[in-house]
């Protein structure tokens, strides 16, 4: 089996959350460049350029969003406003 | 019939729903260059180099991010703060 | 008339949501560069730069998330958490 | 009076809403480069640049998202999930 | 004391609003290169870039829309959809 | 032990959390780039150039969104379309 499907937003904490984010990143990169040997050629390339690297951590930030709000930030507790009625 | 009109957000499924940010990506694409023999030229030149790679991944993670909310991102529970009532 | 004014965000259909974030993407263009001449000699430019192209849908996908919000993403359903009460 | 201070977010309709989106944009790189004279010297450059074009349009989509969303997206009715109680 | 803490994200106006969030935008390049002198001699160089202006706005409107969030869009009236219970 | 584990998005003030948001876009970085050294090298050279600069407080900007909405923008009053019930 190449890859595991995408089955739930939902992780157990927050770092699993951001695991997954970084996951979530890269499957975006796949859909366009396929080839994983392609993809290992230009890793030294964007590995070293740090505006490559600032570029991926946006990414990953914007698919954290997503996550965290799935996840529903991982709270235990009740926002302050809900607790006015 | 050249293409399906996209009839709503909803997916079964995450990964579907990343499907679906896919296709919303590319037709964002094709709509400032409608003519798939040149998108098919230029597609040597942005799927090796890791800058467009990234860029790409970018607009994925902004329409996942649409279509994981029209989905309330797969739940099937209920958010803790909305049992306090 | 030159053009229509944007009367509402409110659309029938997720296509219809579509044409109206690419018209958006547009009006940003337009209000830099007002002249029609100048953005016609520019097409030739940017539809033939992959990373121009991956930069408007970018600007389209951020319109998208607008418009399917104001659209409560076309759902006719009900999400499950409102459902407990 | 040099600049009017901006007194609220709310707007009568879409199109002036995005009027003000694009007075935010505006006001974002005013903050940087005060000089009127010095922002008049660069507008030829970055208003015949498509890659700038497209930049402003995508400030622009951000500034209308928050816009939009404080004047609830102009909307007249009320969500159907809000309609089930 | 060399800097004042973030305290709150409420402000009593947009105009105050908008002046917090060049104020994260401005945090967040401290953070990387904290040496006043070379920001200053930076300055010169960004502040004259149309595409380096038009990039700071864009961190400008990311955070305002946090901060516009954050202050319920210095909102003075109820949404319609909640005046419907 | 190398790195502490994230263990939860919730702080104690706005201050807090944008340090929190620093560190996530540092994650965000590390995850492609592992190796501290090759960080360290790269380091001069993006801390002298304004784009990067910029870049990095954007990506802290989009965590930063997270992070507040997760601590309901450190909120300590109801938003005012609460009071109404």
């Amino acid at each position: 089996m190449a890859k595991a499907e995408l089955q739930t937003l939902l992780t157990q904490t927050p770092e699993e959350g951001f695991a997954l984010a970084i996951k979530l990143a890269q499957k975006g990169v796949e859909v366009t460049q396929p080839s994983e040997d392609t993809r290992k050629l230009l890793r030294p390339v964007y590995s070293r350029d740090p505006d490559s690297l600032i570029a991926v951590s946006q990414v990953i930030a914007i698919h954290y969003q997503t996550i965290a709000a799935a996840n529903n930030y991982w709270r235990t507790w009740t926002p302050q406003y809900w607790q006015n009625y």
